[in-house]
């Protein structure tokens, strides 16, 4: 391979990365959305290696998509679900993290629902580490596929207004949009009950406990999903009272700049913090692109950190 | 590839389906038999497709057949079981099959527990479908099996008399063979308890309460597999009771045709709705080659439904 | 191919075979080990061949192993976890056997909570069958990984003294090793309290119900994992008790052979029966050689296995 290999050993967070470095993966990731849409989607780069996806956590959308990946570049894909695993019988992170390197594997691909979780694990195996959410940390490559689906949207991250709306201080997917989108150019706004912002706020970041006012102008509204634990714990009202201060309707998005996207991680709660007719809305949403870019972005993260052990 | 593409983009159901175009399935399945019984069995023609196997029901027989019928094929399969599943968490089956599409896979092969499920998916993807199991709706994989299985006993299936016994309502099996066998000619009887039988029958279909006169002469003794549940619900018996009334055993068997074959989708309740010496005679019992014929089936129709996208 | 088929079907234990099969598996096993610490770990022996992971009782560690075995070497691999299993909807083992025999696999591997269960699948179906442990009968792998680790430290097994220290009673991982190790050589201890200790001890064999006692002077202290329930049925102590009388320090450790190595197939139970800081002494601790040469050890009686049939 001529091209160089990606500078970072593992992707555990978009912390320390620099704006060069996840535009690389972005451009990386470009080709692979038309090798996706293609008839045959066989690459060889990555026979012979071993991508073990250790999801502590229950995942289907993330875990498929990594899978997709690994599989479509050629890779040797193994992947444990937390329902079939007796790897956590009493077993320390770190056994196991060590015990899954004993097998030689050529990457780990981990969910867990401890913060830290995937450095720790890094910390502990000869390959790269790829972070796939850990506790209320980061879930870097998701923040990556919105950046790309942002890209593609507008051309451009830079200058764009997006406000990332509600349960911001527990979501990982918060927590690395915060730390990437400022990166690329954007101006962020946090929009949420005031028990769901973050404690501190980035430099430059603005918060708003008043989602009209918190996506007004903006050129991107990104929903979070709202977990009905949290709603209950952090908040007075039910979940109808979600929709109406914090749901985003068509005619809230008014609101917002004229030609605004709507973006969500999924899966969708229709009707608590999002209307149906606007998910489906192929101009207003941007959702399944959000989807179909995650496994372009997971095909270039897999390939950039194995090239050095190619 | 030369051969012609099926005429329909998806299978998801037998309804729809012309006596010509099961025929086909049949004789495209027939030498998938010998390939599988065969010392190396990769054949590439689906390398580089990926094939998302969507179980929300429990299924390991069948979700395995498809999985090896597909590894056999080259393609890329992945699987999702309902215990390692988030997909669902309050997420519509439109959300999931639009967010599996835009993984821009080339098939889906999806079991779920709601009627029309497969046809829902179906119209929500760009890629074919293939119903596994939708509810008390259709099997369809499983009819031609069933048919593949007859046709190679007794060489055709035009005028045997076919019995399927057992809880007929509530069965997706029974619900593609009352449709397919008709169709290729056989003279269909439905027998179990009034409960348990249609609320219409189709024309030219006869229903039997009395499971001796049901069988009388038939060529072909289907068993369905009966399940607590409903019997609890739709019968006053106890399950020594249906035993007695509705199980088949060979005593019983003498009824039907001298050469009457013995066949049941699996897995059998032993003592309940079949005996086990039964079930374990190769003379009678076609319950293994049903499952051998299965794999070959299912690769006849992941052929089929991809030759247009190769 | 031109090296010999391994003179036996089935691996169902180390019963039944020779010291000259164990030495040939771990002579076929160890320039596997080199290939997995190369960079591309791809070979095409097993490529057309379907290996079928059967097993009915959650385990990460080992069907990771195989999973990742059958892989390096091109086979076409499917799992299934008893979670996502509905083959056991009151179905015999016998019924799983010949259903999974009719979709034409080339190996089946099977876990099973019942004694013997590898031994009746392997007696109703025409490919190879592994036993990857049943119930309190046999996990030969394990042993045939731990004899490979004892060889590669210290260059033979023949005369060395080797303590197995547990729940003896109760282990499939002992039951193989108290069958592997005296045929290859080593003097062996069983170490345990009196309830979990084997009613009947094999010709040759020592044991101890002090644990000091137990491995004075031995070579290899091979702890085994408690399981709590045990511990509660067979013992009056608290789990703080045994830890104090049969868990292995440092201190205790020096009354072995100085050089001596310490095994534990996992996963470990630390502060229980092994302290931490042993089990991470690369120069004690021989645990990870374990997981890694396991790998090595599945490869090659896969290899050995499906030799008659490629």
């Amino acid at each position: 391979m001529s091209a160089p290999a990606f500078p970072h050993p593992h992707l555990l967070g978009i912390e320390g990365l620099s704006a060069t470095d996840i535009n690389s993966i972005l451009d990386e990731a470009e080709p692979w959305i038309d090798f996706n849409r293609g008839k045959r989607k066989a690459d060889g780069r990555l026979a012979g290696l071993t991508q073990i996806n250790a999801f502590f956590e229950n995942s289907t959308r993330t875990l498929f998509s990594f899978e997709i990946a690994g599989k479509r570049l050629g890779a040797q894909v193994s992947s444990f679900h937390p329902a079939a695993s007796s790897v956590r019988k009493g077993e320390s992170l770190i056994d196991t993290a060590q015990t899954l390197n004993a097998m030689r594997p050529d990457l780990i691909v981990i969910r867990h629902e401890a913060n830290g979780a995937a450095a720790e694990v890094a910390a502990h195996v000869d390959c790269p580490v790829i972070n796939a959410g850990d506790g209320q940390g980061e879930h870097p490559t998701q923040a990556l596929l919105d950046a790309l689906t942002i890209r593609r949207r507008f051309g451009r991250i830079e200058g764009l207004k997006v406000a990332i709306c509600g349960d911001i201080r527990h979501s990982r997917v918060a927590g690395s949009n915060i730390r990437a989108l400022p990166l690329l150019g954007a101006e962020l706004r946090l929009v949420g009950p005031r028990a769901l912002l973050p404690a501190a706020l980035p430099e430059g970041v603005a918060a708003f406990t008043d989602f009209d006012e918190g996506i007004a102008g903006a050129d991107v509204v990104m929903m979070l999903r709202i977990q009905r634990e949290r709603l209950e714990a952090g908040l007075d009202d039910a979940l109808g009272d979600y929709h109406a201060r914090y749901g985003l309707t068509r005619a809230r998005l008014a609101g917002a700049a004229p030609h605004a996207i709507v973006m969500h991680p999924g899966p969708m709660n229709r009707g608590v913090e999002i209307d149906g007719d606007l998910a489906d809305d192929p101009a207003r949403s941007a959702v399944l692109e959000q989807v179909e870019y995650g496994v372009a972005v997971r095909m270039a993260c897999l390939d950039l950190l194995t090239r050095a052990r190619r």
